[in-house]
């Protein structure tokens, strides 16, 4: 079996805070796990397939048809989808990027290209991304706040690359998974565009702002149906379940505490930044509900002696050992893990 | 989206009794229930990606190794799965058959080849299927007991298929979904046989015997761990929900309501059998918990009026209008279902 390459491996560790994976620290809004709870009660019956009450509730929620949304297994399935009904020849990822547009993509024998995010530009985007968007593309990924810096590509920019991949005919894929713990998530909200651009998807999930990650629930949407439904036809008719489909229902209700999570998480991200940049760590300019930084080599081993998860970035393509990314969690719990980074980034090693 | 292909669509009509779903009438037992609903407390976290827990107590039951056992989102995440990774050019089906095979090979561009089953011989298995087995074939699929026909292949000619395969090189799918329910289970169970062959690959699903399909639970075993990795790699790592884990570890201990569950529906499809006989319609000798059999061509529809949902097989590869599967269920909704069809099929349409 594969390795465990994503965030800290809960279930083969001992811990007490898992930082490893970015989920929402106010946990799953009580009305979710009674909703999922309730729905149990049903699981006799197969799932709806057509997913008609969460589609109906995406559809007000995001100002879009029923039609124009595709929910899978959490957002990872629709990614997969994505390429095994497009089966894309060449691709152009970010780099360091989320993982599973590569996996997905090398799954599918696509060839990949990768834009290199550099340190010495803080990881941001740079113009001459654009030069890449070359007409041999079939697909590029964008992540918006990316994963794991957080940062942001200008609106502008994200419209330029829109345009310009429209007239090269290169599909766009728009993971915008955590644009609801941004501080204003219009500026990354690009789901008014769907009807300019046919060649865009738009990829969103319910897993971190709702807490949701073990119940498998994200949505994608386009305005070009027939892309729907090519995806649909590469996937098992009952991927999503019934208490993922119930859970959802009930999440879309739960606007006050996304309110409150986004909020508490901005305030969280701006002190924690603070207290690692204290311990003269170089920390990315990150606007999600995570942080990227540069550490010391044995950071993330040293902070599981002590029970703490952190994500090694070091198996990103682009990065080498030293990097580092952590969810924005409550204040107790960032207390604590400020507490543990002192004690083990001795003076000596933050580089003072 | 795709127009529902499967049983009746419960989430569009309002019915009394779903005969269209094959799952167990006994419901899911207390157990299960409890251990999923427990675990969404746990939720906020993503699922095991290498479904250890599952895997073991699996790996007891069936006496294999964990790492023979891949989990899936639902057996039908596996068939996806399968046809994904391996991308057989050419695979040979039962037909009529599960449809799910055929989607997941045409969604790849596979060459399908039928062996069509025949009414003249009650739509059983005949020898002369091993004469499809050629060298170009990469891929069949069998379903053991059959869905729709509930028969199954006899154990020599199936180890003489395995055989055949092995030596032209031919992956073997089995799926063995049903064999919860048959009176000698034992006569369709080939987990014995894995080892010796390597290009067989055993499916077997948890929705059925414990009736859980809004769950989604699947799993596969093989000696091929290559393979097995290789179906790993073509899906998202945590496509097995922290629910469907919890309840597929509480219904492995449900070994004696298996046995009862098994006990009562061979009772009562031998009853609902004899009745439909009694109308004097064609009923195929199922030995599963369904009936297939020959109707009139509005059965389903007027039976829909009635509130009753049976599953129409005019959309089986090889089937035509009139041919219908019902599920067998407990004596009070057997009856219900027999009353329906007395009304609706008249003596004159009863052929007598």
């Amino acid at each position: 079996m594969l390795k465990h390459r994503h965030g800290g491996d809960i279930y083969e560790v001992s811990y007490r805070i898992d930082y490893s994976a970015n989920i929402n620290p106010l946990g799953t809004p009580e009305s979710v796990v009674k909703a999922a709870q309730k729905s149990i009660l049903d699981c006799a019956h197969y799932p709806d397939v057509d997913c008609r009450a969460l589609r109906r509730a995406l559809a007000e929620k995001e100002n879009m048809e029923p039609e124009q949304i595709l929910c899978g297994n959490g957002a990872a399935e629709l990614i997969f989808a994505m390429v095994q009904a497009e089966k894309p020849q060449r691709a152009l990822l970010m780099a360091p990027g989320f993982a599973e547009y590569e996996q997905a993509l090398r799954a599918n024998g696509c060839e990949i290209r990768y834009y290199e995010l550099k340190k010495e530009h803080g990881f941001r985007y740079q113009t001459d991304y654009k030069k890449m968007l070359t007409e041999d593309l079939d697909m590029i990924f964008l992540c918006n706040p990316n994963n794991p810096t957080g940062l942001l590509i200008p609106k502008e920019e994200m419209l330029e690359i829109f345009q310009i991949c429209l007239e090269k005919k290169i599909r766009v894929v728009l993971d915008s998974c955590f644009i609801d713990f941004l501080e204003q998530e219009k500026e990354a909200e690009y789901t008014g565009y769907l009807d300019d651009y046919p060649n865009l998807f738009i990829l969103k999930a319910f897993t971190k702002i709702y807490a949701m990650a073990g119940l498998r629930l994200g949505y994608g949407m386009s305005r070009d149906k027939r892309l729907l439904e090519r995806m649909k036809n590469v996937v098992q008719p009952w991927s999503v379940s019934i208490p993922a489909q119930a859970a959802g229902v009930a999440a879309l209700q739960e606007t006050a505490f996304v309110h409150r999570s986004a909020k508490m998480v901005q305030e969280e991200r701006i002190w924690l930044k603070k207290q690692l940049q204290n311990m003269n760590l170089w920390v990315c300019d990150s606007q999600a509900n995570y942080l990227f930084f540069e550490g010391t080599e044995d950071l993330s081993e040293k902070c599981r002696k002590e029970g703490i998860l952190i994500r090694d970035c070091s198996n990103y393509h682009g990065l080498r050992k030293g990097y580092y990314r952590i969810a924005v969690r409550t204040r107790k719990e960032n207390e604590e893990l400020v507490q543990v980074f002192r004690k083990i980034l001795k003076p000596a090693e933050r580089r003072n």
